[in-house]
């Protein structure tokens, strides 16, 4: 006897599982030597949430440079001659400019009041990454995480101390972009995750081979927390839920194209 | 008499919500003349959902481009005696750089096999985006839409005949970066909300005005809809639900910087 078979309309759909993203809003401020696990941890039993294995903690770069001392009093900076007479025909920060040009070891262009250099980690991006909004009331500038890879390993192994999993942390950072308007978000530290997905070889729905399709995951993650980390609000953290990412022990290196291989610097 | 109070530990948290990136994987491959709203709606009815208001539609262009009839056999390339030189000295399909070129208002970069074109919308990007894979077996290039903003206008505009909801659309690309490894999504179409989120003048949470800070959001949602919407499954689309947008009508040149304040092309 045939059973009844259901109307068969379509066929399987692959699992295609939803994403989330979880804000993790701080109470606090973050001084110098806190434990970002910790205040992370507490603001998220706050919310009655935990870590799930799979989930990605992505943390905005200031509260990790806040934690780590990265704060420079711009009383104590004495610029040069150069920067000062650039700051002064842009109407700039002299002290900023001269920090700026000490965090980087090439300057790609200064130009119209802009000033964009590659830092020592080897990004590029505008005064090197140095920060004055939204610290202290503008007497300080915050500068980039020394190691924003170590101080991605680190949290790292600071959560799993705590709470047994060992999940991928992302650090972040906003950058403007050539050619676009805009900032967005970039990864400019991880542990426990390849950054890029290369899928070249592999094939696609319809069985064809994919050409020249290496992802940057990492940043595209990083965009999308700065959806929901807003400069506007407290959520310096955020929980990627749902995402299959690629484990390993990954290096923000692996996102920095080689000035010998780049047409654009 | 006083009511007792409940214990006040903190202070009190901004409404933080979470966002949402729902997959909307479509069963059939898009042909031409196919009414795209039909076939989201008929794939988000399978899946036993629906749009909401506030809702926003994120559609890789590729599924608009299908639709749009924008294939072109390449058998009705014949390219130029200067493409065909340059393509055997890399490896390359003559007949594609042909179509770049064509596709193109000017070439950016032409080196090492890597040809950056800027397209007659205004995007630089590798070979215009124009796309030979997953195009039927290779035979056929896959252009991007002619004018990707009315492309999303259209669509939104046929989603709210069928349900009622105008919800903002975003149609997006994946390309090439200067300085960075790898591809991350990029808008190249919208309608419905302003690409851009403008905070300067704004107060953040310890009441410093902002500086400097336009968040180009609908490049950061395109990356956010990149990671569900992988090339190895079937979702040329998703929902992002939970995102406050500022509404308006908006459009991709926004986020296009002007040859003339861009200093790296």
């Amino acid at each position: 006897m045939r059973r009844a078979q259901p109307p068969r309309k379509t066929k399987p759909t692959r699992a295609c599982p939803e994403l989330r993203l979880i804000p993790v809003p701080l109470q606090d401020e973050i001084h110098p030597g806190d434990s970002l696990a910790d205040k992370l941890l507490a603001a998220l039993r706050q919310r009655r949430l935990r870590l799930q294995s799979g989930d990605i903690l992505i943390v905005k770069h200031k509260i990790v440079s806040k934690s780590e001392a990265r704060l420079v009093d711009l009383a104590t900076i004495q610029p040069s001659t150069e920067s000062i007479a650039w700051a002064k025909q842009y109407s700039l920060d002299a002290r900023v400019i001269e920090l700026a040009l000490r965090e980087s070891r090439a300057v790609i262009r200064r130009k119209n009041g802009v000033l964009i250099t590659e830092t020592h980690h080897g990004f590029l991006c505008a005064n090197s990454g140095v920060d004055v909004s939204n610290v202290n009331g503008g007497s300080h500038a915050l500068l980039l995480p020394e190691d924003p890879d170590r101080s991605a390993a680190s949290l790292r192994r600071a959560l799993k101390r705590r709470t047994g999993l060992a999940v991928p942390v992302i650090i972040t950072d906003s950058f403007g972009r050539p050619w676009r308007e805009g900032l967005t978000e970039f990864a400019i530290g991880i542990a426990g995750m390849k950054p890029l997905r290369d899928d070249r070889g592999r094939r696609d729905s319809h069985g064809y081979k994919l050409r020249a399709s290496v992802e940057a995951v990492a940043d595209e993650l990083a965009c999308a927390a700065g959806l929901v980390c807003g400069k506007l609000n407290r959520a310096p953290a955020c929980i990627v839920r749902g995402f299959r990412y690629d484990p390993g022990p990954g290096q923000v290196r692996d996102l920095l194209r080689p000035a010998s291989t780049d047409l654009f610097r």
